[in-house]
């Protein structure tokens, strides 16, 4: 079985999302470690009696790689495009993985910021990309960072971006910065790959307007806004990339389960309900954050910095004191709180001096508590045994 | 973006499956193509009923890769495995799509039968293998053949076969054959894949002991037993092979539905529904067949053979007279009933004098229906337009 093997180490990659996962079922763990929505921004009244009405066989069969007609057709009035321009996918993740090996070719450079989404970085290695990672500061990423490469003779194939409350920075890419990448990705031939399951998660601030490119996919989900559990995405972009990614999935899984995909339109589409229950997470989320942040700033005051977070799940801290993260992760754990170290979303190991908490998917009461276990000191070493100590 | 779109042409691949999907939606059209399960044995209401019981916030958050632990649980004891041994994915197409990418590198070999499930072929093709199809006959893929290929020194990496029932000749390779297959993939160093979606719609003849050696996956789904807009599919492997295609799955897509693997489990373990509904299916389907092949051979005679057919979905028509398949499908498509030509499960265009005819979609009396617009004689050519005629 070596042959057979020899693929797999090429493929292992991490794993440390998964292994995370795991990690946050433990019961006395109090994690801001996951991505995962608050239990009570879950609808599960309204996806029951959405199931029952929109049972019938149809949703029981097999349906057409593209995507539920009915669904596509909404996203596609949302951004203003044709039903020829809509895929739908098992979330955002498979966008990715479709887009990417869509495009990139082994060796092919792509660009990601950094840090970066782990997902993301995974797809792109696990189709042999060259992965270039540029610095991101409050603004998103540095496209003077970027152009300055690009002026050296890098000639990416594809630049990833999270652009609304990054994953992990909570950072929105600013409106100059989106004209400026925009620029650059179109000068140098690249697809620019707009990862978006935050932006109508937005609970204070203003909306930056959305990245605008002649070669632009725009990847979204309903994870974040209804239900993880459905596993429902889609992909916006250009027909030649749509039809190449249509082929992949055909082959992928022909297509995405027809019953979940009906149940996210009928919640969707009931535009009073949606826009009350992002009303409603969008106030739970604005909460917890503040919780979480003003908790932070009250344990460890001026030896952290955190962003300020407008909208999203996450809060980037970063230690002003000289912690390592990587460090405080192995004693958070064993005191049963558990977040993510920076580390995990470089490619170098870098950033070592932040973490990214979740606050979503704790009550505020929890969220305070996960707060003292991090901020508690390292119980004392051991008293020495006594003198002729038994057993 | 001619770049990016170089490696789109090689990706593309044969789309037929999907024109087909298409094909069959057209409302006047008598569906043969298709290998949908019959309207009628699809359980609305028990899954209705699984839905409302099942649906809790667990069934609506992010869940392990693996899959949901129950469900695993119960695919690990009907194949007498531990957990560890089970990877739950978007149905068996998911399942082929993990196991090329996690063992076929571009230019490995891969053996299938000839003819093949398109969708398997497309898979192989996606990663680049270097396809070698082995002829199969009543008893299916024809081991003295793969056997002599091996002798002179092909080595492939993966052997793919549908065991029970299978696509597109609804063959069930014999018991000697399957212990052949099994030595000589071993000695061979190849993993075999045993894809098996039909096997439980066996409604005639004698249960054949399953495919076993020491390196064997095992594909198994919902789709052909409950329902394919479930999207619930698995596969049964050793752990370094499961390890690998959770790694990859979640890179692709996180996980499979966390919502419709509750549901698909609900119904699965309910042992007295589940038994009754699959007696209920292999006798709505051995109906069908029996109308389907008697009315075949009702109208066309001796200009057609067709194997018996003890389950599964398909039967496979072979013309005796010349008829060429591609070209009566163009016919019959202008007549309003479509079949899947052979050529198109072949990767040299080969068989042309043979048909897959779907039995499960349709009701007796369109089967006839449809059996009569195949075989009507092509109308006579328009008489000469009248001296002097008008437009």
């Amino acid at each position: 079985m070596e042959d057979l093997r020899s693929k797999l180490a090429r493929n292992s990659g991490s794993s440390r999302i998964r292994e995370l996962l795991h990690l946050t079922e433990r019961p006395d763990m109090l994690s801001l470690a996951g991505g995962l929505p608050a239990t009570e921004a879950l609808p599960v009244d309204r996806i029951r009696s959405a199931f029952t009405a929109a049972l019938d066989t149809r949703g029981l069969q097999y349906g057409p790689t593209e995507g539920v007609h009915d669904l596509r057709e909404y996203v596609a009035d949302r951004h203003g495009v044709t039903v020829g321009d809509v895929l739908i996918t098992n979330g955002a993740q498979q966008a990715l993985d479709l887009i990417a090996r869509a495009v990139v070719d082994d060796g092919d450079v792509a660009v990601v910021e950094s840090p970066a989404y782990l997902g993301a970085s995974q797809v792109l290695q696990n189709v042999g990309a060259s992965i270039t990672a540029i610095a991101s500061d409050d603004d998103g990423l540095d496209t003077r960072v970027l152009q300055e490469m690009v002026d050296r003779g890098l000639r990416p194939k594809l630049v990833y971006v999270v652009s609304n409350f990054h994953n992990p920075t909570g950072v929105t890419l600013s409106a100059l910065r989106r004209g400026e990448l925009a620029e650059i990705a179109t000068r140098a031939g690249a697809l620019l790959v707009d990862d978006d399951p935050y932006g109508e998660l937005r609970f204070a601030g203003q909306p930056v307007p959305p990245l605008a490119a002649p070669s632009l996919v725009r990847v979204g989900t309903v994870s974040k806004v209804l239900a993880p559990g459905l596993r429902v995405g889609w992909m916006v972009g250009p027909p030649w990339l749509i039809d190449a990614c249509v082929r992949l999935k055909q082959a992928t899984d022909l297509h995405t389960s027809t019953l979940t995909q009906c149940v996210a339109l009928d919640l969707l589409r009931d535009a009073d309900w949606f826009a009350e229950h992002l009303a409603f997470i969008r106030g739970l989320y604005r909460e917890r954050a503040h919780t979480l942040t003003g908790a932070l700033t009250d344990r460890f005051g001026d030896r952290i910095t955190i962003a300020p977070v407008h909208g999203g799940l996450f809060a980037w801290v970063r230690f002003a004191d000289g912690t390592d993260a990587d460090e405080l992760f192995a004693r958070a754990v064993a005191r049963g709180v558990a977040f993510v170290p920076g580390s995990s979303f470089t490619l170098d190991g870098g950033r070592r001096d932040a973490a990214r908490l979740c606050f979503a998917s704790l009550p505020p009461a929890r969220l305070v508590d996960a707060v003292d276990r991090l901020a508690a000191r390292p119980p004392p070493p051991p008293p020495p045994p006594p003198p002729g100590g038994g057993f």
